[in-house]
């Protein structure tokens, strides 16, 4: 069991949960997707996020992929959403995941909470119900929780809970948050690791800004392990160049409520899953989707073979 | 089993949850409110709901609950709510609950639905999840939802499944939704049960535009009872003397968020529950609340004793 | 002029704006309906507030409607409101309202401010823009602003901007609200006048939690005038008589959207303005909500009756 | 005076306000943008939108915007913004921007609107008061006005109103519904032009799916002239290879709040406007995004220069 720290840093995938097309989960290619991550250059997986269609999986079923994902990752590290709408439920999956070995949890905050003092309380909360020994992966995602934490209530939560050890960025537009959050620990603040999501939309700046890493799912790690090791070696410019090729399925791929489905369909076409399949009410792509993304992916092998 | 029909009417109390001063559920006291409610008049209960604080149970504690008050219930009619964010979890609530002899459930729409459409939608999946034979209650509560659904909307979700047969209704304002309902079912449409939600607040007025009922948790279900058998019997001064003199306490204890601590207030008071606590992050009532609460139950009282 | 201060206390009716049937500003209504709340009780008056319809006003329309209640008060406080989408607008409604000898300008959050920092930021941005020797009512509404101020960042706004002499209280729930803001003041926060809106539903309670006064429209201002005489002489006993006895029909009137019909419908069955019409897009009082109404405004009678 | 029509197509270019360093109308620069975005490939202009600071102008100076921009356009089509708050404000400002010559008005949606019948009832309200004889384009752009309008109820709005030839498209994501409306047209519904926004973030899918064109304020229109014309065209390869080039830009631009900044920093680059400068509260772009964009540009040069 490896815990996350405030010196993580890479490549967190979310990962997305493998149904049959009958709304099943599918076992078989839990293990296959785990593989496939970290082949294509993961440091850590994030499960049962909501790219992971947590919200659809019954309590038993969200252990059953916690375990299995375990057991297939063999000690690397991942990171278990547990956000629910009371704290009873988080503590007893965060304490299920611990005990599977989990490396830490992530919890976004309801959209009941408005205020800086809310929103305050809340992660007192939480950190309270899980207790202070699990390390915790703050989620940051406005766009869908609707609950705006500014720059000054992050500093506040992180020096009052050391066991949050890692903010899940994916304000929108949110670079600045990043700068405005480094500059608040060259001051003294205690450092909190920052892995990036939206989908890696912004990955070439928000690594310049200071980020360690992205935790999203897009369907290509490869990409996001590219340009987050070449901007660490500081070769900024083969960072854009390989980022620029993705970037139109990039896009494509960070359309609310649609995405998923394009990011199954690619992980089904790379083999990474059986089946493209969402659990119901999410609908499969269209076909007139498909198309678009198809060519999308013959540019973008273009592309890269061009740049070598 | 008593199963709820589109001819149920009355009073189905929103049923607290009752929980010791450590946050556990308090079983003898489920069973002391139990009969607090049917000895106070209600009709039915509803458990499980936005009051009950339900989105603080686990599954396990939700099961526990319901095969509780159903035993205690002894037969008489109990829905159980088991809205949920995945339709998975729904499914599951709604088969042990009914398994269990509940009379039928009850669904909230998620709050991220947006258009007619999507409503339209949800409910057909909700149907096709839980199965047409299970009887539901639709709860339309935009101000907790933020799911605002037209008169016509409502009316093309009733046509579309038999199997829905009551409205809990508390948009607000919402005196002209239940003519608008009333009026279309004079013109053909299906007729469905409507019971009133927001506490009671506008009782009076709901009974004459042709609601069949009350459907909330307000702490004196007498009031409700007699509102509702005086409305029927056309007795409208009397049901609107009763009714104001309790519309202090009603409307005080409406308030968002501050309201269920005002209930289990009153309850235990009354000795139907044994203590007034709220699992957290619920807060008891300050002082300054109970002496306004004990104020105007003072009032309330002397106010019926001059009613006679 | 008579500037309004910290000090500031009483009824302050936030007037209707009097339409003609054709939807044209009702000038002779305007010298009316400002004569009836002065006879009735207020202090001073708000106008062009959201249940002014100002949003319906041109700018001319709302500087027409200023000068001619300005006119007609004769040196009694009327305050402005000033909302508006961008500070240029806000400028010039304010300066324009002074110099015609307002008391003090009103306004409100725009609701795309989500964090304290950015509420903050605001209030200083309006400060700068009107100037800060205009005295200045912040209105906390968030049910129709969608805009949540805690009680410490209203504090930190007090404390930054003297101008800002008054609150219009109306969060709701909002009792803790005005305890904690007194209880701030008592450790050494500059004072701020609050006075409470949301149609006096909580007034005798807000009066004795430390409110100067109400700041609404309810169609009987003597209502306000006389709980607000009697709670400030201690006599909370009769106080909530009066106030139960026009309690049910204050909570007819403060149905969202709704209420502003039933508002102009008191209005000019009292003889206070010519018509209840409202500017389109405004629905008259529906047949059957006016019986309601008309039932309800004989039971008040009657009751105010008994009581003497 | 031209008109648009349902058959209008090609690229109308959101245009900026310009102002100087204090916060004055710059109508130097009004002139001079006029005369780019026209130069860079632009079939027609839209002013006073979102990205146009609209909300921060006072009427008299929207007006002033619109007459110098009429007459620099010197008869090409230029569409005016006229949404407000109220009726009569938007009966005002389209009969204002018909007078001088617009080519048509453009309305949003207010936020206020919750279900189909409400948004359907608002649209005909705003026809009747502008007159059903002025052309208007109807803006949908749920993320930020919050009102989310099916592709049924668009149909049934452009089905009542002829005059409402004209949709700017800005739904995220939206591709789904230029098919859903393209596809009810080809059943029989009136044809209305489809003009897309978005900052041209999905144009070449956009242009496959059926639009018309776009109507958004990329600093680059010539990038949205090549990208139509090629789809126009057929060329949807030389299509692709010319809108990812600009793509890293277009995505940075597209920032909720910041793009107008990095937008106007783009134009002043270009000489098309003399000053950057935003009305308060707009802020400048801070130095670590200048140096951003100026890398990005870099590469956008090199990048086309490598296309031909």
């Amino acid at each position: 069991m490896t815990l996350i720290t405030a010196s993580s840093k890479g490549v967190f995938v979310i990962a997305v949960t493998p149904f049959t097309e009958n709304g099943a989960i599918d076992h078989a290619s839990i293990d296959r997707v785990t593989d496939f991550y970290f082949d294509a250059g993961a440091d850590g997986l994030t499960i049962l996020g909501m790219m992971g269609e947590a919200p659809k999986l019954t309590p038993g079923e969200a252990l059953a992929v916690t375990r299995a994902t375990l057991a297939r990752a063999s000690g690397k590290p991942v990171v278990v959403g547990v956000s629910a709408p009371g704290l009873a439920a988080i503590r007893d999956l965060s304490a299920a995941a611990m005990d599977l070995g989990a490396s830490g949890v992530m919890v976004a905050p309801p959209s009941s909470l408005k205020t800086n003092e809310q929103i305050i309380a809340y992660y007192a909360q939480v950190v309270e119900a899980i207790g202070a020994d699990v390390p915790m992966v703050l989620q940051d995602f406005p766009l869908s929780t609707n609950v705006h934490i500014s720059p000054a209530t992050l500093g506040t939560i992180f020096e009052a809970h050391p066991s949050i050890v890692m903010l899940k960025h994916e304000d929108w537009p949110g670079l600045a948050k990043i700068t405005a959050l480094r500059e608040a620990e060259e001051k003294g603040r205690r450092r909190t690791a920052i892995l990036t999501g939206n989908g890696g939309l912004f990955l070439p700046e928000e690594m310049r800004r200071g980020a360690d890493g992205a935790m999203t799912g897009f369907g290509f790690p490869e990409m996001m392990r590219d340009v987050v090791a070449l901007s660490n070696a500081g070769d900024h410019d083969r960072a854009n160049d390989i980022f620029n090729a993705y970037l139109p399925l990039v896009r494509y791929e960070q359309q609310p409520g649609l995405g998923l489905a394009v990011r199954k369909y690619v992980l089904a076409k790379r083999g990474a899953i059986a089946s493209a399949a969402m659990r119901k009410p999410g609908a499969p792509l269209p076909s007139v989707a498909v198309a678009e993304v198809e060519a999308m992916l013959a540019r973008q092998a273009r592309r890269l073979s061009e740049l070598g």
